[in-house]
């Protein structure tokens, strides 16, 4: 891997970095080929004893604040220790770093009253639950979140919630679920829907299915499920945040939430990167050659560096930007990541299974893994075609009337 | 799916193709996705069914001659019907066309003496029995089949082989696998080899397990295993052609073969096409057009059809030229279909799970399962790198010595 | 150069293409250089010269039928021939068969009545004229051609015209210009327009220039004009074709224009790909290889083989379902070829030019001539992005209230 | 243009990019449309004008100390002016910045001797002169710059040099030029040349020719010539440097000077970016749509927006490490600059000419110019393919002897 970049160097980081660095390879490396072959409660089992070890050495949840015993790292310092977890598939799980739950912990963190702190948020920061976010409905195209057809009514002191949330992670095994519903149907487009928390046991609330995705049903947090709501009765202290902010607050998770997405994209191109060039050097050719002999693969690997670097690079700065003038202001640098590094990331991978010819398509290495389990980074959360009009549109309305003489004809 | 290709037609295809085409269309897509949802030996219950009436109908594997009761097609003609057997995964299967047991067919067919026949290619042919061919090995890059540790030695009137071979396709379930075997070590590099039928209940024989594969061991057909040879004993008999041929004829199955898996991956595109634009004009995109109405998509319509149509006439010409003038005059085109055919196939796999969302990672359509099954596509049978530099090196010979003007300095 | 494609020979293209080989290679290559580096003019006089003697051997315009000396190729047999010609800039030229002449040739020979053919048709199917074709104007997007300023109104017996056209190609010389005007501006919107005949000496015509392209103005045959009508009047007479037909003819001329265009960028393509084989195994690389060693371009050569060999495939089954079927049955096929095989060409052209280095970008072989002159071949006729989108809606037509189980949600 | 970078923000930077954007912006893009449209030595007269008024305003070499009276910029603020400089072709020029001057300027500044910076350095920098660099030779793979025939050899005071060099750029015009020039021929392989300064008066020193580039011969500055030196004779004291480091200097050239060239590509795709967003927004495609409308013209711009950033990106971070670490430790992120910007580069300006339409062609607005211009990119400096390869094995030799887990089989 990569070590710091330079411009994006603090002293906190620089402690932390081989700190993470060490974890990973010694603790996780080794028990990565196990853990991938064994359903999510089994290596819950032993990924369990590792998140102990993490939380003693301090290396817990890094985002969150020194106050809360962690890291407090910024923007730019997380993403960068990001990278490292992404290394290996449940680098993040083991530091409380998971998605979606890392997403609710900042939600909470800002928007939960004390009540929901306490009966949510404290019990998520110490990893004690897993928790899910539902968005995304059948039959609405996920790319636009203003339209949806679940509804959340005031009833008394309840909300009364009815309808289907489907390619909700993690909700398999979840205390909780933040789900978006409509609570204002007249209201300004953007301000129709609200969050409500509903924990998983209340009545109403059904799981239905985990989505068969890839040839797999998949458990736990390595699941995303079809979640129905059907007379779900919470009480009226679980909105969170303000009535008919839901969309603008899941516009806020969306910001750094895909700073996290990306940096561990580039931390699993960085992996993949590494098998290649490992692969590159060990296989004799049968012609006096070895792989790395050979100029395409040569070119493959020249390539994705290249690549992976500039990938990296376009996260930190938007991070930067993040940390320095808000998701507001780097809505244009935050709106390229997306489809630049997923890009990126399907690149390597695809080169690094080619360089690995059939074991690249086994399960002996985590590239198939990524394969199959990161395909949807240019769908989920909004597919690239989205993105790409959207930082597009964004960029043109700053050229509206603006006629040079090279635009002449 | 796209009809007959003019240049291409003859009347035994325009009778023979609607048939095809109906039968796959309502005999089969029907189940296609229980079929997938099954482990590979339930499914093949209720593929007997199929083949039963396949056979019935006088459907049952074409390429066999009209004295066996088959089509006879030659292989233009086997190309366009093997186009539509494509449009579902298991469409081979049902009419005894699925590899590796049709390139054993025709290997039998060809280099069996009547002993063999009887007791190897008939059961074979009736699709009684599935059969193997084992040829790669673990250590030994595939592109370079002459370097190979199996050894088969002649004791008294039995062959004794010792050896791993691995990404053997089909091996679980099947009655007989077709070897290679270095019988030769002293001979000419290309002449040290042969192939040996061993029964897989040939004591010695073992088959060690099926490799995972992008987080599937699966099953039967539907399985690559690896298999161990022991001090394993075969009568002298089981040498299939002659010593020293095994290379030579595994070179000669390779040609057709190479035809068989490119007119496959057409008509797999042909069905991604087929989803994507059914998605197209059925998908709302809740802004008041359809999907259909996105030029992205239909940019990715528009160069998936020039691309799938160009990946046909490639493999069509091919044929051509291997039917008028034999796989050796014929080498070029055959080399360039591998790579050329098998991009396009996965780059309008990936076109068509993008436009599907979500969905498309499900296993609601075919397409995630050819994206994890026909990932291989640029890998077995050589890589692409192997065969680009290959098809390069014969072109170039042919200008060895050859300074034209236009290269002067 | 590749030879005659199989599928598509005939006795009639066995017996010419030799001929064309021949008369190419031997008295075209070898001034090749000359005539690049020298103004049309002057290039001009030295053509005539192999004009008088392709026309003696009987290789003159092929196209047209036996009854005028010609060989009356049909479009397959024709396409072949075309490719050889454009293995040097000024090919086609040479045998009478260059835009848009040949356009116009085609035009006139269907639609042009007694007097039109003697005073027009006749000269410039001797090659004693050139002329040119007025559509594209400034201001409107030329993918739209239903869209046009210029109007030609009838005053007595005469046609009173004005308006601009530009990227008028070959007007610097032309004798004649076919001009497309509104002459019904009340019709229907394809019926609104008519072609004329207007002579270039005619008072009120005027050539105002040769737009500077790529550096340069051109002259003659290889330019391209703004050319202004003003007030011009034109014998009543001079109406080509049924009034209000001006579109229709325009799409007519296109559907054999394409697959001339087409035809011309797979030849050019393939003396891309002979100068970069001749490159590949001149160039010594000072390090014990040559560039023919090079895995990267072997790359090259290979994928440049295989996609020169679709585009030709993509162009030859579109012209034999011209021949086949008409223009309108065809229409999917040569939608499909405008984008496509100017993609193979200009990235072949591209490759060519890598391979060659520092001398790729110099006058020394024609690849920095075609490098500039054919970056427009995915502009002009309507850019790829027109041609793209409206493949698909044409295909997406066929699928409209089409929605299988594949498409549920 | 986007701003300046926040985390290679200097207040140095603040001050002087505003002045750098608005000399651009009002002295020179008025006149960018006649200077590329009239010879060099035309231009350079009216450059003259501007380039007093630069030098007047404090603007002149900022890359120079401020000792000088100059900036003193260090690389990265330098790389973001000359991002600035980059947005019209003679914008280096105007504020003495053009290579290969530049590169010259900083060698002599290092290496030469008092007699040498008095008669060739102080000329050069006050812009009175210009100079060139005779490095890469007819016959011999410019990526190999080892092999070289070029002779000096002393004789008495002098040296007498005899040889030949190509795509010498610049040396028409030019006052002198620096020769490589192999003095030992039994040194050790990187120590047989040196480099001679050679005024252009001296006999036995001619220009042959300038070379034919795409159409253009060029003259001045804007010219690649082919020189010659036939029993060239200088004193003894125009060695530059000592000898045999004539190898060591010239990459050490390199390093800078790849930096340089790299920035001015973002430039030139900053502004390729602007024309095309401009095209967007005042194109009407007569559907009632703006081109901005049009999805496929969004994604372009989306995605050249992304790769520009990600290509600035790369080259300040080059420039950092350089800045920080010398540019031996920096070479992995030098190497990789080179051609993911040049490919950067070229995607944007075709991509801006395809969305300018048949403007996009001609000599309206500079996108044709570079089109021609720059293409070189990709080539001159060592071919991409060199720069992947060298990359991939400096990478892959940090790897040697490293089997992994992941690489086992």
């Amino acid at each position: 891997m990569k070590g710091i970049t330079d411009a994006f160097a603090t002293e906190r980081l620089r402690a932390a970095h081989p700190r993470y660095l060490s974890f990973l390879t010694e603790e996780l490396l080794p028990i990565e080929g196990q853990l991938l072959s064994m359903p999510f409660h089994e290596a819950a089992q032993m990924l369990e004893e590792k998140r102990v070890k993490a939380r003693a050495l301090g290396l817990w949840a890094p985002y969150l604040p020194e106050s809360e015993g962690c890291l407090g790292l910024g923007m730019t310092e997380f993403a960068q220790v990001s990278e490292l977890m992404a290394m290996t598939p449940f680098g993040h799980y083991v530091f409380n770093c998971q998605a979606p739950d890392i997403g609710n912990i900042e939600l909470l963190h800002r928007h939960a009253d004390a009540r929901q702190q306490a009966l949510f948020l404290a019990p998520l920061m110490e990893g004690r639950i897993r928790s899910c976010f539902g968005m995304t409905e059948p039959g609405h195209a996920g790319s636009n979140p203003v339209v949806m057809s679940t509804r959340a009514e005031i009833e008394g002191d309840e909300w009364v919630i009815d309808g289907t949330k489907w390619f909700t992670t993690g909700a398999d095994g979840a205390a909780f679920v933040v789900v978006m519903a409509v609570t204002d149907p007249d209201a300004a487009r953007h301000e129709r829907a609200s969050l409500v928390i509903v924990p998983t046991d209340t009545p109403g609330y059904r799981r239905v299915r985990n989505i068969p995705v890839m040839g797999e049903s998949g458990e736990g947090h390595v699941s995303h499920s079809e979640i129905r709501f059907e007379g779900c009765r919470v009480p009226a202290g679980n909105l969170l945040g303000p009535r008919g902010a839901g969309f603008r607050l899941a516009q806020e998770r969306l910001g750094p939430g895909r700073i996290h997405h990306c940096m561990r994209w580039v931390g699993i191109s960085e992996r993949a990167f590494d098998i290649m060039c490992r692969r590159a050097v060990s296989r004799d050719m049968g012609d006096g050659q070895r792989l790395s002999d050979k100029q395409s693969l040569q070119h493959a690997i020249a390539e994705s560096r290249a690549s992976i670097d500039a990938a990296r690079y376009m996260v930190l700065h938007a991070a930067d930007a993040l940390d320095r003038r808000g998701a507001g202001a780097a809505r244009h640098e935050i709106s390229a990541i997306k489809f630049f590094v997923a890009d990126v990331m399907l690149k390597v991978l695809d080169r690094a299974i080619q360089a690995c010819g059939a074991m690249g398509l086994t399960d002996e290495t985590p590239l198939s893994w990524w394969y199959r389990h990161e395909r949807g980074a240019r769908i989920y959360d909004g597919p690239d075609e989205v993105h790409k009009s959207s930082l597009a549109r964004s960029i043109l309305r700053g050229y509206a009337g603006n006629q040079s003489p090279d635009s002449k004809p």
